[in-house]
């Protein structure tokens, strides 16, 4: 691996991911991309983000749900919305990788700029079902009556959209430089590790 | 976790995961325990290294094997060699944390001491083929006309031993708290961040 640039960081729900990537950012002083590129995303194709929110980081979202935002639109359209997006997506990425250091949360990052780029650390950030439900009540204000399975349900959707849009696993070791458990090491410590990694390899 | 006292690594073979331990070791001044845990173990059980050389690691040797040396102890013995091996080895490594700081290579360290100490930085040391093989031809001598054997028996090996024993999986990250691919950080990276790690947490 060349000098670092880009860190991607994949995450299993309410483990920190996104917290740590803020802390990298800061750290290193370079912007941090999550929700910003589906904005971003959506401002190319002319729809609101109000409308795509759902298709974000979804493979397979309801085919009426989706007929019923293709019917809206003015432009030609024939892929699915979900699939329209995950291409932007995938062209506003490598467009902010191109204009400069930065870190990117989710949205296979680390797929789509392994092969065209060496400059890129992937991290994947994972914590026991314990840690995770309790910042997802503390944090994320989930309902602790059913937090299991909102848990389940985002991390199966983050699964099944980087399965399907890069024939990868999702989580699995090997595609990541480091993976790191939050709910042991803490998420201060995570971020550290990564500063370092990053600015001397 | 409190602050760290032991280091245990899990590595797939060739990885460079033995080397890593060595360098953390010898950086933070502690002991390294690897093979040392199986010759120690065979004192105990008054056998020679050379008898139990074959179930360092292996849980699943040959019927034949086991009986043939079971019959040439003078002692009483009712498991297996292999079984009888783990257990030994077990009580060696609870006794090495006992006695101090170390970093201990493989041997489901990280499992024997997850129930009964909670001082305990577990890392997974992975790579892909290319490195390994690589490194297995060039560190360990292998043949290259079947070096891609190797690596498969010598990971199944492990993974074997360690699934039989633990009832986990090997190499799942859930049971580490750093996993690190050392063909992409490099070796001496690794240790780093190890070093970092269990000094600041």
């Amino acid at each position: 691996m060349g000098k670092t640039n880009i860190i991607t960081i994949g995450r299993e729900y309410a483990s920190g991911g996104r917290e740590i990537g803020k802390l990298v950012a800061e750290t290193m002083g370079v912007p941090f991309y999550n929700k910003e590129i589906l904005h971003m995303a959506a401002e190319n194709l002319k729809m609101s983000a109000e409308d795509v929110k759902f298709a974000d980081e979804t493979a397979a979202s309801s085919l009426l749900y989706s007929m019923s935002l293709m019917s809206n639109l003015s432009t030609s359209v024939s892929l699915p919305i979900n699939d329209r997006i995950f291409i932007e997506e995938r062209e506003v990425i490598k467009t902010l990788a191109q204009n400069g250091p930065c870190v990117i949360v989710g949205r296979c990052a680390d797929n789509i700029l392994k092969e065209i780029r060496d400059d890129v650390l992937n991290v994947f950030i994972y914590a026991d079902s314990e840690f995770r439900v309790k910042r997802a009540i503390d944090e994320y204000g989930e309902n602790p009556d059913d937090v299991y399975a909102v848990l389940r349900k985002h991390d199966k959707k983050r699964s099944t959209y980087y399965n399907l849009n890069t024939g990868q696993k999702w989580g699995a070791k090997d595609n990541y430089d480091i993976c790191l458990n939050s709910a042991n090491i803490g998420i201060e410590m995570c971020a550290k590790l990564i500063v370092k990694l990053a600015s001397e390899s």
